[in-house]
């Protein structure tokens, strides 16, 4: 049976349009340097990565199928064809495909047919954050996108503050327009001693990642209105 | 104050020791290029990765302090010297620091001093594990290490199943030469339909990750003593 397929390389993208070119490690360009089939959570942003990569096949000659939140599950079992007797990548708009990005139902589905997965080696903006933060990397949790309405939002939020006393640092994260909302209730719902950590933009030049105490983050307000953050409460 | 420290740099490591030099990103070696003061896990690893960067000063030139398990509390504030008017960086073993990793204290120390921190792009384990894995990549959890007396553990096994079915994907490790009784201990813990991924070695060239049922792992003994692995419960 998976004799008839080829491997799925999970390829990470850069993390910001500004990083630089050596950002992806070399060893994933002559990974992936001979692939014509790649199943992308959107085509701009994965021919760009791939001109980039300056990959065998010129642009014309690939093919490309989608994978994201608007395709529907039943459809997913046709990316399959992708891998039939050829080897096929997956490519997200940032980062690692799969991690808070699509692609996990696609490599799920090729767990089951025994086809070869093979991940690259790339950054994540997480952990990035947690690196830079100073908490603990021991123990910690990734909640994605909190509750967008205000009432579940900060119940979420004393959640995970009560949760990060228990031992595990807490990563989440916002849609960017929404950041100085969420910013606001993680002041306004933890106590004034837990600390929170922002990264922002972190793998550009003009990124930053900063922790304070909540008393210190209320005497300076960050400047993270529509940029890409990551937040994160620990000790 | 921080107008007297450098900047402080977290620089990845490979993940195992046949990885190709290219699995660094270029960049990182550019940005760590005129360091000479280094923090690190452990002065052999970190010379290694040292020499395979081809930095700008010999490593004679090199100064280097230690941050490990066997470092005191009180002693972590000396390390600062490492920053004082110089940039620094921190190298774990393998990997990210401060990921499962030692320096967190140090970053910790130093974000309160206002230091600037610069996490630097690189793979780690768990993230590859993920990706590969086809779980829930929204929503995850690491662990760390389980407990190793058994009572204790089988019962850790079965609580982190029972988070993983309220939508928190579960990551978690072992020293490598207890793996196959944390294997027995997952298999003998969770229920059957249940899936269990094993990345193993996932950097390596010979390594590999797989997603099973626990029902479908009770036929194929996996061979992964004493090998580093990731293991995560998810659906």
């Amino acid at each position: 049976m998976s004799n008839s397929y080829g491997k799925l390389y999970l390829i990470p993208n850069f993390l910001s349009d500004d990083n630089p070119d050596e950002f992806i490690a070399e060893m994933v360009r002559k990974m992936v340097y001979s692939l014509k089939n790649f199943v992308v959570e959107n085509e701009k942003q994965a021919r760009a990565l791939i001109k980039r990569l300056h990959l065998k096949h010129s642009q014309q000659e690939l093919h490309i199928w989608l994978l994201n939140e608007h395709t529907p599950k039943s459809e997913i079992p046709d990316l399959l064809k992708a891998l039939e007797n050829e080897d096929a990548g997956i490519i997200s708009d940032a980062g690692l495909p799969c991690v808070a990005d699509p692609g996990s139902e696609l490599v799920s589905l090729a767990q089951m047919k025994n086809i070869e997965i093979i991940p690259l080696p790339g950054a994540s903006s997480m952990m990035m954050a947690l690196m830079g933060s100073g908490f603990n990397g021991q123990q910690f949790c990734f909640s994605g996108y909190l509750p967008v309405e205000k009432p579940l939002r900060i119940r979420r939020i004393k959640e995970l503050e009560a949760q990060m006393y228990r031992g595990s640092t807490q990563l989440f994260m916002e849609t960017p327009y929404r950041n100085m909302h969420v910013f606001e209730d993680i002041l306004q719902s933890c106590t004034a001693q837990t600390k929170l950590c922002i990264a922002c933009s972190v793998s550009s030049p003009s990124g930053w990642v900063k922790t304070k105490t909540m008393a210190a983050w209320k005497n300076e307000k960050p400047d993270i209105h529509k940029k890409p953050c990551i937040f994160i409460i620990g000790q």
